[in-house]
């Protein structure tokens, strides 16, 4: 690779692949806190950002480039720091930081993230292939920054790093194999982000509540806050409607053999892909319509938290 | 081109090119004022940022992705009529705009467009080819940006849009032709991204004064502030060093022939590379140093402005 430092990044791609390019901001006081999360963290999850989409086409990070603007009162130690996270995990995906543009900001830091990837010629996981029978997969467990950031805004604890892991090596696998039918990432929130995959497939889904997968910090937060019942479905809430897991939801034809890790990552199936355009959930033998509330949990949780 | 909706965008690039990326932030408050441009002028410009660096690289831009943060309270007309601009522009160089990301600003607008493009392999027209005896050109005009912005900094005007054309068409005449030796595009000023290209080229530079093509808003001002030679010794400091103008900056061999226009637009030759590593400005039989003083400039008519 050429370029840092001239007009343009030049990259060379190995032929017969398509290029992939998805951007991702990360917004001081929208996506972020200064004062509840570490740089590093926040230099590593506006990362993990880029590279959980390419993960979601099955593709594979090339190079990243980073927009970073700063106030001009910020200590130095920040964006080193900022940088120092955000740079760890490149080097685990061994992505290059290929460039990018620096300003000042009048406002909060606001960091741009773009990542180039690339898959084999029509072979990127799309949105839009679930087909009626599908099994419904899921890799991880499931709200924990939901779990962190209801701790946060309560003021329960003051500061909390999550450090989570875009699941690059997964989607790679599905498109090796070629066993996959549709993915997307879990950034907006289980449930909305299958909505969006539902939608683009033009397909439903039954989701089975007690297989969704639930972080411990969430099965922690639910203990700490309510009892027997209420607990469990506080922590499916938080694994259902929480934002920003970065974990993999995807699709696979039921005659296909799914193991239960790839890579090394939990893989747990949580339902089928349904031809009526609708989302259930299906819980103790009853089925019940499962909405999507991802993003506006998320921003309902950010409102309490300013 | 697929993928808007999806996780990622997927390219199909032709076999036997490199991929150029580039990124610029366009930041209210720093890189423009929403009082003193139009929404239209300010999208135009924020994709003309991009497109000037791909010209720079002698590239065919291909795709475009905008991260638009915008403040809660605008009004809607405002992104709306900047996307216009943006979109004006991007229908003239046959680019499509194929994703990005959108976000609420706790600030002012900031933007973030990236500009993927494409050219021959090993055919990028770098700022480290330039060789001692080359001939240096300049597209266009230069200093229209610098002397609308010291108008509206002075308050003599209230409003003024500058719509600047990057110089796509050029930058692939060099590269098809295979006659350009180094390029780079003056975004922060004639003088400043001279040194850029000597610094990478590890030469310098003589610049013939009177060669300079200085736009006719930079003449105007000059003449309407001073008189005489007063009057041209600013215009001519505006063109030198007034940022923005995106226009090209490259070098050739003096064996090659460049045209007096390349499709369509102005071309001036203004000096010549050198051996020793200084820049000089050659002026009625004098020579003088050559400070690099573009971006200086700008930020210090900036700052007056604020």
């Amino acid at each position: 690779m050429l370029g840092i430092g001239d007009d343009c990044a030049v990259l060379s791609l190995p032929p017969g692949q398509e290029t992939l390019v998805t951007t991702d901001f990360s917004i001081e006081g929208i996506h972020f806190r200064r004062d509840w999360q570490s740089p590093e963290s926040i230099g590593h999850r506006c990362l993990a950002r880029g590279l959980s989409d390419i993960a979601a086409m099955g593709g594979t990070p090339a190079a990243a480039f980073l927009s970073l603007a700063l106030p001009a009162r910020l200590s130095p130690a920040w964006p080193d720091r900022f940088l120092e996270g955000l740079l760890a995990l490149a080097r685990t995906h061994r992505v290059e930081l290929a460039g990018g543009d620096t300003a000042e900001s009048p406002g909060g830091v606001v960091a741009d993230i773009i990542v180039v990837g690339r898959v084999r010629r029509g072979r990127a996981l799309l949105r839009c292939g679930a087909k009626p029978r599908d099994l419904i997969y899921v890799t991880g467990d499931l709200g924990e920054s939901a779990a962190v950031l209801h701790l946060l805004g309560s003021g329960r604890i003051k500061k909390r790093d999550v450090f989570s892991q875009p699941r690059v090596a997964v989607g790679e696998w599905l498109v090796r194999r070629g066993v996959g039918t549709s993915a997307i990432d879990i950034s907006d929130g289980f449930s909305t982000d299958l909505s969006h995959l539902c939608e683009e497939s033009g397909v439903g889904a039954a989701i089975e509540s007690d297989k969704i997968p639930i972080h411990m910090e969430a099965r922690k937060l639910s203990r700490n806050e309510r009892g027997g019942e209420q607990a469990s479905r506080l922590s499916l809430q938080l694994a259902l409607h929480g934002g920003e897991d970065y974990e993999l939801l995807f699709t696979a034809s039921r005659s296909k053999h799914i193991p239960e890790r790839i890579a090394g990552v939990k893989v747990t199936r949580v339902g089928e892909v349904l031809r009526e355009r609708k989302m259930y959930l299906v819980q103790n033998g009853k089925c019940a319509i499962l909405m999507p509330r991802g993003w506006e949990h998320f921003s309902a949780a950010k409102k309490s938290a300013h």
